[in-house]
């Protein structure tokens, strides 16, 4: 783990060592007259709060006219936060630009894939490498640390917020032409990356190159994938921009920017070195039975960012959200349990976006902490019931988790394998990383969610469900791992260099002469997919063999693997593939590949053969196998129940609730979509 | 009710006392030779012809080059009809500027939210706000009106044709700003209602206000509810400009335009005071099962636009549209029976789109009252016999309804919640009218559809089911409306303030302390919903209590509602709601409120108990209940069969077949989307 | 049949006399460097392939900078291929302009209806009216056609491809007032043409004339059906001015484009007779299974083009695409049997996109005769396979197909009654076409594809399912086409004239009087369809009154028939037609009427009905009727298996594999998805 993430768990344990889990929530005192602001203050006191964000859209407050400074209502509000023993995580408020901005800068606007230049009157109206706009927003981080670097109340800084517009105008396509000669050196190197000889699509100058805007036809692969790369970088050139100025102004809090999860326009393995403390935005959709798992995923994908150290849930709702196109709201025990599971899997606090419910706006009808309704509502008393809570695990804070497991997942493999013209549009990356992490979460495994360039020593097991693009070093490193862990790939992986062009033969690339097998051909499956076949003699005794062994349906997508020396551990039928093998492992290697995706049950024996290859045992739980979602940390061990009706089992173990301190032992009841928080007296 | 409206009536009426109901339809002689405009007087005076609308789209014949003028086919045209005896609206033909206009100056054309400026070849190729259009759009009305003032043939002006156009051009902007400062005075007004310190919003000046164009995220909320108000009032202008050409001219005929129903860019309730005469545009779709009903509501809303005194159906369809996807005729029952439903609800008139099927052009495959094929065709026949038909119901001219029940809706209610960003985006206000509209017209219950800012003394029962936003105004009327009406408000209704901003708790706004309730949370449903139990022993004893009280099934969206001394109606199950409650009264007031959408039994439930509590009996039917939609009109009772087989039923009272003479007695059978009208001997 | 599309048969069979049926593909040295060209050749060679088309897209590789000429990569490639006895389609490379053109030319990048200038970075970026684009596409070819005329390896040239770039622009909009003047001499004809009258959209000026872009409403019908035919005559002039460039350079090759089949903005009637080879890209579905019966109509339809006489497969896939959403695999079988399907409908050979698979770009996981893993797969066995087997099919190269059945489609007919505005956009004449083809087929009649303007004598029976616009010359041709021929109308055919107008009643125009019936309605239908009730009595004795006579179901679309003295085939009951004629015989005349869609069934009836009324008898064939899909070709009879189930059945007559040469008698398996190819010993 590179040190710059070691540090970043530091900078997060210092601040949680004094405050124990922090609680709270984005906090937006400029919509609302003063009066509230002391009314809201002691409101959060009570409710345990003890971080606030604030400031994130301040900038039309404290610069309502170009080049003038109003700080005074920021001062008030954060001496008054102080006073009430609140810290502050300050932003830059530079996601929105004021109007004047947008009206005597016009190409600080952003500009369509087709043109069109998108108005103010919403958020994020800014083109991300706009001089204009980047010039005003380093001044305004400036002033702000000037002035603020030393205030008491604030103790953590937050660089604009949710980075992740886009922009295809003339001002990008300069600065990406800039961005490729940096990448390839020169345009025979960006020819050669694109491979622009199909389609005739030669670059003779540099003013020839463009981002990828709206073509007759299907665009050049390597074009957009750069796109991508460049417009992460854009963005982290914004943050970074922001934070020099915080730190030239002598400020030494440590500093962040909120990421959004699997968010498709900005790679955050790129990011991390650049943040002292990771943190997110999670709004998981209480009206999908995979919320839960695909919450866990995401927040093991921070943690494995944060180095494995605690990491920050920034934003969540205590209830519904409100740009879905149908928002459930949120049981009091659902509000709970995601909270609880951000804490699991190692965040240092909880964070909700936003303290009071805003009148106007876009956002009026988003739930919050202090809903229109008040504090005496069911909403408010779990959010100060959650606050108690929280306070309970206050000895938690701190605590990283270690994980045996890696899960392969980056964002050139995502962006590569969701384009247009592959063999389907139908096998998301990301929907199979979440198929081989269902399996791991159901048993409770710690997972660390990694590239194929990160470090992999101390893994027993590594896993590269969907790593579509591989770069050499990852190839390396993937080869390197055969030797210490058991490495498991799945379908359409391997497959192609860095700019998305398809590695020569034989695939998966680098690994497929260990493998004793190659991939010949891409099979997109019709709507009866194939069935697989557990080979029984040919695997190893015991596990893949044994009746319910590899078998079952596989769908969407399989290979046509050839044989070249590998143990058949499945094979299909159907398809035009009858007897084609589907699974294989290498004859010498703990080197394992399977050709397909497949259902839940199947995929649940294949993560059982190969944590078993791994001589991985499950984790000692005191509630049977599968009764209920489970993670463990420190000497915590978190129990959900994610469905929506209660589970009574019976602890094998007994111990502590953590939270009322009650014993555990025997039968334990966990309500519908609710959580016990068990000390294990081990 | 407002003077104006009376008037309104009383136009109408005038033109009616003479010639009793009036038929016809929209007739293009510029389509067809001079010839063909002979046939035409003599086969609508066969079919009983008296009022046909001419001229709609005849600007470029009138204008085919700019600043000339030709009418002599228009002379010749009008004399004809006026020798024929029929009578003529002559319209402003300014929906269509020719392509001169569109050609030579491009700013008359408007501009998507998007920024693309649309094209001419079509029609409604205007921007509202145009200031070369709207010249020359005065300027062919006032030398239409100067040389057609005095002429016999013309009984109504119809100034354009289905206002509706929208533009988001730089011009628009300009107007929209000045729009603005008329409505608030200043921009810290615009600021204020806009709540635009959410997300930095703030303006500082007039040039950085825009309209609601393509933004990366969410638009504001009152930016967009005010160019709605903008674009209607925007409409309206084009119509009383023209009218002040007709007037200055000299012209003393009635003078209207023709509404398209329930159409989102006009809010007919701030129109209506400038129209003669009220007139709609109805094209119910018979593929719809849901067509009679929807109908039956639109005319319900002309007819209290027009004050409960007649309107006028402006343009229907005889069969097919061809606009549709998929376009089915009508029966000649249906025919007769969707001219018929506007007599009942209080249309002097039927007008259909058009007389002479187009042979070139965008809709000629549009049904028409003489088909490609000509009058020996059971289209025509259909026509000749409804013309008969409506002859006999002459005496239905001019004759008023009253209602004992107002319906409340309003277009910014309508338009707030419609926008993206709410708790569900499957409440739409007109579909919850609906609900609450349907056992009401099952029952044949006459009713207004009236704002709440209407006059509602006079009525028995007052229902709000969807009223979102309510100005102080409304407020006021409906906290009146309780002490002399029983008044009933659906879910989400008293929530906003005119600029959507959500009003300060607690809600329903102004009535939650009359109502002995507050709205705490507003809760989207799964797809399960909820179960809705009868609170027997808390309700009155008799209705609600009795078996199949208000049981059933919530969808879609309930509330959670905090009991502070309200009556429970009923209580849900399911949801996180259990034993919440779902219907209140106020423990001393006439005041209802139903916490959830429902589905029709537990709506025809509620409904009762609400009509019940108004101490108004079901209308006096001679048929059991149920049986046939019915209307009654003065002395006519109109019966429905919207049905697709023949209904047979017994006839309590006798009466007359007003349309055959014939006797009523006994056994009564109306064929399948057929209808009978009875004048009963009562 | 004209003289140039005999022509044309003969150019490609004076090519194949000499190599038998063609074999090869797309081949695109200029992505690979000169070592891997060897290794093709050679492999090439082995596969049998004779042909390959080269440079479709080499144009930056030739012109890398503006006006320079680098010829040199493609001498040595085009000397290698000859040396290995691979002759060569030569394409101008024009179908993807350089990138410098794009850059330094803009106005050479097409716009679409919005006024979107599209952009470099994929293909097809040009605007097919834009001067300089078209210059240097002229200047390419010549210099081209200079260099390679003599060039021993090249036998034909290939002008662009696919043909079918859009473009809205300006430059556009003025070769459109240009064509209309051509086509209608002055302003007055275009009003007349389109029916400007109707929403007052008359012309005043020819600068008043843009292309249909956007409109805030329903464009001008005739406006948009004649810039289909603009654009067809533009793509049409970008091919024929190369091609004089091609022959001014003293080639004498001949010169071919590639179609891609019903493709709806080039109709390839008015192109035919400038092409010396019809050549078309064929991409049937392995996911649909109708892509059998498609892609035989789609070859018949080449081979009419061709006047009968051979066509060429000019692209196709040898296993999956990549530009569908998701992209199923061809088994071996499939690809042989899709193969000769086309040599069974007259091609003279097999091409397919393309030789080698690309690393890069976005047609990288498209399927290739060489795949990414090389010469040892399966597909590339089963590319050689069919290399032989097309060796052994060299006798039929050269040999027309002579059809008795012609089925009217055309171009207009098509764009016109796919617009909006229509009674239905659920009856898609293409669809039409392929219900009333798809018992013929069935049968394994040979048909023609050919249009109302056709030489239709020598027809036994001429069936027009949905010729919505008809010429006056059509209405002739059809009326005369009944004293010689059967003919059979379907619905909402011969309704309109050329430009999309309805054309004055009765309807059928030209027709009606002779079919003793005319339309009266067109009556979309509700989702229960309509029943047909056979007329034993009325119509003639055996066939359609026999059990199973003219029955079945209607759907989507009826017409209201009134009757003047036809014969009653049919009757509907239900949709408010009880009664009504649903198909018709002329009275005296070899004319029938079928007055609705129809499901497969009654669709096989009524083609029963007509191939019996005309005396054709159902092609003798040595299996039982419908147990395989057949085509005959000369004097060999393809059986194809289109299931995915083996089919084992008796032959009736013996015969000789023509692949294998083996006896074939007695029982006859066809593999799924197979194909036997059978010389008849008859």
């Amino acid at each position: 783990m590179a040190p710059s993430t070691r540090f970043a768990g530091s900078a997060l344990a210092r601040l949680t060592a004094a405050r124990g889990l922090l609680y709270g929530g984005d906090y937006a005192p400029e919509q609302w007259p003063a009066t509230t602001w002391r009314e809201d203050a002691a409101l959060m006191q009570a409710a345990g709060v003890n971080l606030v964000t604030v400031n994130v859209f301040g900038w039309s407050r404290i610069e309502p006219v170009e080049g003038e400074r109003d700080f005074v209502w920021l001062d008030e509000v954060l001496d008054l936060l102080h006073e009430s023993g609140i810290a502050v995580d300050l932003a830059t408020p530079t996601a929105s630009p004021p109007a004047w901005m947008a009206t005597r800068y016009p190409e600080t606007r952003p500009v369509t894939a087709d043109g069109v230049r998108l108005w103010h009157g919403s958020r994020n109206h800014f083109c991300p490498t706009a001089s204009v706009y980047r010039d005003r927003a380093r001044r305004i981080a400036a002033d702000l640390a000037a002035r603020y670097a030393e205030h008491p109340a604030v103790v953590l800084w937050h660089v604009g917020n949710e980075f992740g517009q886009v922009c295809w105008c003339e001002g990008c396509a300069a600065e990406f032409r800039t961005w490729l000669a940096d990448r390839y050196g020169d345009l025979d190197g960006v020819n050669q990356a694109w491979g622009t000889a199909f389609w005739g699509q030669h670059y003779g100058s540099w003013a020839e190159v463009v981002p990828p805007r709206a073509t007759p036809y299907l665009p050049n692969p390597g074009t957009a994938l750069d796109f991508r790369r460049f417009t992460s970088d854009a963005l982290l050139r914004l943050y970074t921009e922001q934070r020099a100025e915080i730190r030239a102004a002598g400020a030494s809090q440590p500093v962040t920017t909120n990421f959004m999860g699997f968010f498709p326009w900005l790679d955050p393995f790129t990011w991390t070195g650049e943040l002292d403390v990771v943190s997110d935005d999670s709004y998981p959709d209480p009206a999908d039975p995979e919320a839960p798992v695909r919450a866990a995923l995401t927040h093991d994908l921070m943690r494995s960012l944060a180095g494995g150290g605690p990491w920050l849930l920034m934003e969540q709702a205590v209830s519904a959200v409100n740009w879905r196109e149908h928002n459930l709201p949120k049981t009091t025990e659902r509000m709970r349990s995601d909270a609880l599971r951000a804490i699991a899997h190692g965040s240092d606090g909880v964070l909700s976006f936003q303290w009071r419910a805003s009148a106007s706006g876009a956002e009026r009808f988003h739930s919050a902490m202090l809903p229109h309704a008040g504090a005496d509502t069911r909403v408010h008393r779990g959010v100060r019931a959650l606050g108690a809570d929280l306070r309970s695990l206050a000895p938690l804070a701190g605590t990283p988790i270690t994980a045996r497991i890696a899960l392969l997942f980056d964002w050139p493999s995502w962006w590569t394998a969701t384009q247009r013209g592959l063999p389907t549009s139908r096998l998301d990356p990301l929907e199979q990383l979440l198929a081989w992490y269902r399996p791991l979460w159901r048993a409770g495994h710690a997972v660390d969610i990694v590239t194929g360039e990160s470090d992999l020593t101390g893994y027993d097991l590594v896993l590269a469900p969907a790593l579509h693009t591989v770069t050499d070093a990852a190839l390396s490193t993937l080869r390197s791992a055969v030797g210490t862990s058991v490495l498991a790939l799945g379908p359409f992986t391997a497959v192609a260099d860095p700019n998305g062009a398809v590695r020569p033969a034989p695939l998966p690339a680098g690994l497929a002469d260990l493998l004793g097998a190659q991939v010949e051909e891409w099979c997109p499956l019709g709507p009866d997919g194939a069935q697989l076949t557990s080979q029984n003699g040919q695997s190893r005794p015991g596990s893949p063999g044994s009746p319910g062994g590899l078998t079952g349906h596989a769908h969407t997508f399989a290979e046509r693997l050839r044989l070249e020396g590998a143990t058949v551990l499945a094979t299909f039928t159907g398809a035009d593939l009858d007897g084609c093998p589907a699974a294989l492992r290498a004859p010498e290697a703990n080197l394992f590949h399977l050709g397909c995706a497949v259902e839940e049950e199947t995929m649940t024996a294949w993560i059982d053969l190969l944590t078993d290859a791994a001589s991985l045992s499950p984790p000692q739980l005191p509630v049977p196998s599968g009764a209920l979602e489970t993670a463990r940390r420190g000497d915590h061990l978190f129990l959900f129940n994610p469905g929506t009706r209660p589970v009574t089992t019976t602890l094998t173990h007994p111990g502590t609730d953590a939270l009322t301190g009650a014993e555990l032992a025997g039968e334990l009841t966990v309500p519908a979509e609710g959580a016990v928080v068990m000390k294990e007296n081990r």
